[in-house]
């Protein structure tokens, strides 16, 4: 029943830049940026364009807030946990040690406050973020010796980002942040001893089934972390609503597209690498427990006030969710692991 | 950086109707559809427009994907699995007993080739669908006596739709399915012996919580139902293509929203129905196991094309994404669950 055509707004031409943290060759993770720009391209029938960039070559991969933030570009795909340096808050939007699944994370998000609360916290930096992208829980990462213990986590050297890494320094690790793209040389030289990174299809696509033989699950640190995109609050601000609208909405394609992505691909990759021979272990109870202690210690600690502010209510729906997911989801989820069909 | 203003395509004005299954009362199911018609109102600056009507209102709640092929309405909003009557390949749609979680199930309709499965049956009913809710995985149900075995399931009377209904009838319940808004009712009175719904949140609203004394989990025939808004194909078809856009991106975020809304609230809801003296009861793994037995026995033996063509692919996914969950989001799940913190 389409009636009489009536104007419809003029829309101005646009050009962004949006630099990542992630190498092309990472379909999954760099499609979060990808996706969202060929959306918002479409809906505004190419009048604003967004061009997005690999890791390195607009800056490094590991400064993508701070360059939005001062507005190198007006816009980046990144993980906000890297830059738990300038605030251990930035944690939040991505995940923290034994915290949200997936799902967790967007009920939280979406109707527990987790944007608002971001969004706040991204104003001290100039920016605004929306999440665009979920790699699901992630794998325990590699090891090229078996660990059984909290003692044989002493002194290992590994690659691991965010809150996780601090948790395995109290625990006697010695961490080290890398882009994606460094950590195969890094481990199969033995310059680190574990890496992780997300799970069997980037791991595999990184190399690192060549660079170690222990895969660990599961990715205690990390079982539901957000990407995101983030906006120099100034270009926001001038962007006309109606692009803002549609970056929103791209945001949320963007979002699901990537974790629906990443399920469907990891089990075929998984198999490949145990047919390879790779060792798949699980994470003992003693380690899991002793990670999962120091992590409320760690956060019980933060000086941070914005750390301090999101906690308590971060963590009420932590455990309500939780309890929820325990009452339904997992009764279906274990039946069916013992039971299979 | 926005530059010389050009000029954007020009928007007819569009109106449609878009009827639903479900009651107003239920925000969060009907919110699917009014999340979508909202975006896709704001998307085009208020030119496409599309109403939505509770169920009865133009027509019967569980009448949707008819009046939407025959053209009475141009689109709805509704579960899939309520027209298994018309074909038993309409619940992939939705979901199938002991089949994806919500999580699963979208990896499958948008990497797993459900989306394009679905809008092949869907020529067959000349309607073009795109997934527009989830409600997580629902409990299984209210009883006014305990069900501890197969026997205690005979002669029972039961509100349930879907697969499962015809998974329980060939257990010996006796089913029938009615719109949400006339469960009470028929539970209350005990004109049936038992209803389920979806989950404690929206129970609590339909007043199922004072209707009878058990509640069940978990809800092993809708492990992760998606609702789907349906258009009908001619008027999808004549439709401009950014419209179809708007819809389209529309879409993902009513579907994820959808979730992310059930997931913050249904804990609450649930506390406030123990809190009341109902009782929480788990199926027992007897009844679990004759369920799954006869849910796959009954897709074996469906003679639909569209059912066999679906089914094998569908039955090879399921598999895959529950290995790749159980060696990883799995055992995070029940560390947390046996370790709570």
């Amino acid at each position: 029943t389409a009636q009489a055509p009536a104007q419809g707004s003029s829309m101005p031409a646009v050009e962004w830049r949006m630099g990542t943290s992630w190498p092309i060759s990472l379909d999954t993770i760099y499609g979060g940026a990808t996706v969202l720009a060929e959306r918002v391209a479409e809906l505004s029938n190419g009048m604003f364009k967004i061009t997005t960039f690999p890791a390195g070559e607009l800056f490094p991969g590991l400064e993508v807030v701070q360059n939005v933030s001062q507005g190198t570009v007006e816009s980046g795909h990144t993980a906000l946990y890297y830059y738990v340096g300038l605030d251990p808050a930035w944690a939040f939007g991505t995940s923290l040690p034994f915290g949200l699944t997936a799902q967790q994370q967007n009920s939280w998000l979406y109707h527990g406050g987790g944007e608002a609360a971001i969004n706040k916290l991204g104003q001290n930096f100039n920016v605004i973020s929306f999440a665009a992208g979920n790699t699901g829980t992630q794998m325990g990462g590699w090891f090229r010796r078996e660990i059984n213990t909290v003692a044989d986590l002493q002194g290992l050297k590994m690659r691991i980002p965010g809150l996780g890494a601090q948790v395995l320094k109290n625990l006697g690790v010695v961490t080290q942040t890398l882009p994606g793209g460094e950590i195969f040389q890094a481990l199969s030289t033995g310059a680190i001893d574990a890496a992780e990174w997300v799970g069997p299809y980037d791991d595999e696509k990184l190399g690192l089934p060549d660079a170690a033989e222990f895969y660990y699950a599961p990715g205690w640190w990390e079982p539901g972390p957000s990407l995101h995109a983030v906006f120099n609050l100034d270009a926001w601000n001038k962007l006309p609503k109606e692009y803002q609208n549609f970056i929103r909405v791209a945001a949320w394609e963007s979002n699901m597209n990537m974790l629906a992505k990443y399920d469907a691909l990891n089990n075929d990759a998984l198999e490949r690498i145990v047919a390879k021979g790779k060792k798949l272990r699980v994470y003992s109870d003693e380690i899991m427990n002793a990670a999962q202690k120091a992590s409320f210690e760690l956060y019980a600690g933060y000086e941070s006030a914005a750390f301090k502010e999101i906690f308590p209510s971060w963590n009420a729906f932590r455990q309500k969710i939780q309890r929820w997911h325990q009452t339904n989801e997992l009764p279906f989820n274990v039946f069916v692991k013992n039971n299979p069909i």
